[in-house]
């Protein structure tokens, strides 16, 4: 039987859903020192970005460019920090976060810094409508 | 008058050169703690990798593709890092960067800690030649 893909209960637990794109389901960090997304490849058994083959990691850049472009879009930052680390939680996942001089890690990246806020459940909301409108425009 | 490509001066501080593919210059980062290159696209005026234009963005996917591969290859790492952040040097730049377990910053990200360990001549020589290779090969 077929592998199917299962998000990782780590990332699962840290973020919220926001849309599914053609390869990859787009979540919200729960963290609201900074606008946060995750780009996670819905395929079994993926690792490293190389794992895709070269049609997918095509697609996969181009569901990069499209959240990256409405995570822009809808916050303003002044610039976008985008990554593929894994050392933590081993399933493809891309990272991209708007970042904003003076911001809680700036200019340092984000990850392992400090501890993440929650957000307002109506700021939550209004961040995952307004990407998710981002992506389908 | 077009303006032309110029690597950042503190790219070029920083790094060491490894080869010229279609669209990114290839560089080594001069610290011996982590086997790091850096690709970056020869277009002036590049900051996010939305800047690039579509077919662009492909170019850059498949080239970073070539240029994990060839470092996972080289160094059989544990894991790769990708990313590209940009706060301090804001030219395009993407890190590729391989990691073992245990390393100077592991599981961290590597950006922005401690301070980079000169490569012995040899040793930098060696990892420069074998990455070229995987890069033509």
């Amino acid at each position: 039987m077929a592998r199917e893909f299962q998000l990782d209960p780590r990332l699962a637990a840290d973020s919220r859903p926001v849309a599914d794109l053609g390869l990859c389901t787009v979540r919200l960090m729960e963290d609201a020192r900074f606008p946060w997304l995750l780009l996670v490849p819905r395929q079994p058994d993926l690792v490293e970005i190389i794992d895709l083959d070269a049609d997918a990691r095509t697609v996969l850049m181009e569901e990069i460019a499209r959240a990256a472009a409405a995570l822009q879009a809808v916050t303003a930052c002044d610039k976008l920090n985008i990554g593929a680390l894994g050392n933590m939680v081993r399933q493809l996942h891309v990272h991209i976060i708007g970042r904003f001089e003076g911001d809680a890690a700036w200019p340092g990246p984000v990850w392992g810094v400090g501890t993440a806020e929650p957000y307002a459940d109506t700021a939550r909301e209004r961040l995952v409508n307004a990407v998710a409108a981002g992506l389908a425009g």
